[in-house]
């Protein structure tokens, strides 16, 4: 798959297993089924409370982790298939990664958001706030993309994990502020861990692997596969752990506007600062993103339906003029690619 | 991407936000949240009538919804990859005007349905409704696949989106006809907007183009990405804005057992009309569809599951050998596609 | 699409309208819309028990039930398309017998498990299980893939349903075996069944296709399709027809839990018994669902969370190896391919 084929015949088995294991141990000491997962503590909680198993809430939440677990492994995972002799890797890895990140994260969320007399009582948030995590790190994969190994991909998921539980109390239970979609703890920390990622494992010979940073026409389509299912299922990220009811629906529909707007205005931009006003995958593939990305802290806010629409509008615009004028080094890859122009 | 480079440079950008436009001062003017959707009437709503959170629409009608949207962008957007020099372009206009379609006819549609007070409310069903029209419009985006640029692709979004909406009013409300999964108003409609279209944009010099109809083994399978995620997802189609219960689940059943009818006399049919037995992709694609699209009406009735396959074997048997026998003039493309034999 | 074509002209043609019409015969003398399908029942029902159209089993099971429908048609589809010059056969192939064993199992487990007063009486449920029985025949249909023709794969399907029936009365009805996940019924059953049918199949001119065994770039993007997919709806597949809440609930985590685990270990075992350290696209496909598979009996009990890495490290880590030291007459293909190193 990539070069340094000898040491990772033993670096990269040994890492995981150690990995692994460990997760294993910290679980069997730490993790315990919650009062909805755990037969005895749902029984016992059936009767106390005069429920029916209809009012658990696996039934709520289930769908909206499914899509965004969609959106972690499929969204995501070929997104970065656009890298022409890289697809197959970037699939791989992310998936290799993201299986990492979603054990280490409920453990270091865990510690952070939900240690009560030393055990963490894990449900179905729990999955939700572990995919969300992953996705973070799969952000910064984007911008480490083709530079890295197998090996220090699993490194800088153990690391950022931590840092991400870190940051993410500091930001909602220390600082209190609200951020259902994660724009904060998720797409703007994973951006600037992805970014000082790729200076600290900047190695220059790697630079002769720049050629291949080109993409083809199938790795193009390849990647519109993750485009798609990553805008999709936005509506369900940003959603997926609001509160139930009118917030939950609210955050759905603002969402939904400004991705549809999001994705006129990446379009327009695109096609204006492209010579002979060709579209340009990237932007597309980035931009439209832009949308769901900007309603993520205020998605239940009542910011109306046009008021969605133009902060898409906006995101749009800003994210594919910015992928365009500043360059890598810079901020323009919030959404975690490295730019090119397609044929 | 394709021709008229020098003009879509400006073109296409200048439509793109003045649409945009339009739709952002419209929605301010006139669509407000629902009564589940607006934190204030729900939180009445809550009160009057004893509710709790989870018996809001949302639960019952988001996972259809979300199967609706797959639909739209995974399986349009991917059923017409097939034409070899063409792929992307398809995934992405569909893209486009897809994102223009669902903003534009929540408006169109709101005039005509849900118009009180001055005033459109919007929820959970008016998305659906929305993707439902988004798809009649993807339906006439077959008939002119490779025949037209972005531009014209979103003036017609912007025609068709209206007269979609009025023929609606007047089937649905005028006549009173039931049309749940959208036989009449999105499929029919949609084929013969197309095919009206076609003629109307048809232009001598694009035939040249013709040698970009050909497809190319992976293109054919990209094209089944598209097929078999609108195969999958039927039953929901059909059902999303049924009424609840026995109703929703007999919709689900009869689209089941119709499709996988259909598929297996598509098969024969395909196999039995080419030379030498092979099977013809383009007949799987459309005809397998077919079975859907043949109980979209009828889909809450009790026609009993064996009713249902007979229904879907005749569907996938005459859609096939119309495809074969009928040309592009005619009305043989129904599912919107170019027809062509696969090598 | 595979060769002899002349007869493939009528054969299919015929074997499928002959399996269809004696379905829909059978169908018509047999199956009946159940209580909560049947608008007349389910009235009387809602009635009867003071129920509301949301007590409907459909809003609890529709979710997973399209989960698992996606994993049969999209999952299953696209995991065999990395054999380059069968790619497409395999997703058509794929399509034509699942679509053929949902109709004929629901008639064979009906038999066999719902069979009241001369009817068999479906529902969600026996969608469900249709979509499961569907997988065996597809697991089989992976042992057998590019040496059969599509008359000789619907010939198995159907002969493959009846004993699957068959099989899993006497395991959960006589022996009374708990399996809500199908790790006996479907997956070891589909294995074994596969592995007989393919000796029985076994033509030597047929040798000379082992050159369309390869795998090619592209193709292998394909089958990640399918690899994910599956890997990422397994907890819906193993949850889909437990029992209601914490069960339910705890299923999902499990499977979760045991497919991250099974994917780190099957990444180290890969990249340790390959040279140079390389990681084989083969074993990661099957060993990373071989996490699913392995809590697919016991998922609903209380494995605990680490309790269910251990047996997906386990399950990772033998099924690699196991897929590189035995050779397809072995056991080693249970999840269904041929391995072959991917360059």
């Amino acid at each position: 798959m990539s070069g340094h084929t000898t040491s990772l015949r033993l670096k990269l088995p040994l890492l995981c297993l150690l990995l692994q294991l460990l997760t294993i141990i910290l679980f069997a000491s730490f993790v315990r089924y919650n009062d909805q997962t755990s037969p005895k503590l749902w029984h016992k909680e059936l009767e106390l409370h005069n429920k029916s198993h209809l009012d658990h809430e696996f039934y709520i939440r289930y769908p909206s982790f499914q899509d965004v677990h969609t959106m972690i492994f499929v969204g995501f995972g070929f997104l970065m298939t656009f890298l022409k002799r890289y697809s197959f890797s970037s699939v791989a890895f992310n998936f290799l990664i993201a299986a990492f990140a979603i054990q280490w994260s409920i453990l270091m969320q865990g510690f952070f958001h939900s240690f009560h007399q030393g055990k963490i009582y894990v449900g179905i948030e729990s999955m939700i706030n572990a995919d969300f995590c992953a996705g973070a790190v799969l952000i910064s994969f984007g911008a480490v993309l083709g530079k890295t190994s197998p090996v220090q991909l699993l490194l800088m998921t153990w690391l950022e994990v931590m840092l991400f539980a870190c940051n993410e109390y500091i930001l909602l239970n220390v600082l209190g502020a609200k951020d259902a979609g994660g724009s904060m703890t998720i797409h703007t920390f994973g951006a600037y861990f992805g970014l000082m990622t790729s200076r600290v494992l900047y190695r220059p010979h790697l630079d002769k692997s720049k050629e291949r940073d080109g993409s083809t026409y199938h790795s193009d389509l390849f990647a519109m596969i993750g485009t798609i299912f990553l805008w999709l299922f936005w509506p369900s990220f940003n959603s997926a752990i609001t509160a139930h009811g009118d917030d939950q629906q609210r955050t759905v529909m603002n969402t939904y506007f400004s991705l549809a707007a999001s994705t006129l205005a990446t379009f327009a931009a695109s096609a204006f600062v492209n010579t002979g006003g060709k579209l340009d995958m990237v932007h597309i593939q980035n931009a439209a993103l832009a949308g769901g990305v900007v309603v993520g802290t205020s998605g239940e806010m009542a910011l109306t339906p046009f008021g969605a629409m133009i902060a898409g509008v906006l995101a749009g615009f800003i994210s594919t003029l910015g992928f365009k004028f500043l360059t890598v080094g810079d901020l323009a890859n919030c959404g975690g690619n490295v730019p090119f122009v397609t044929p």
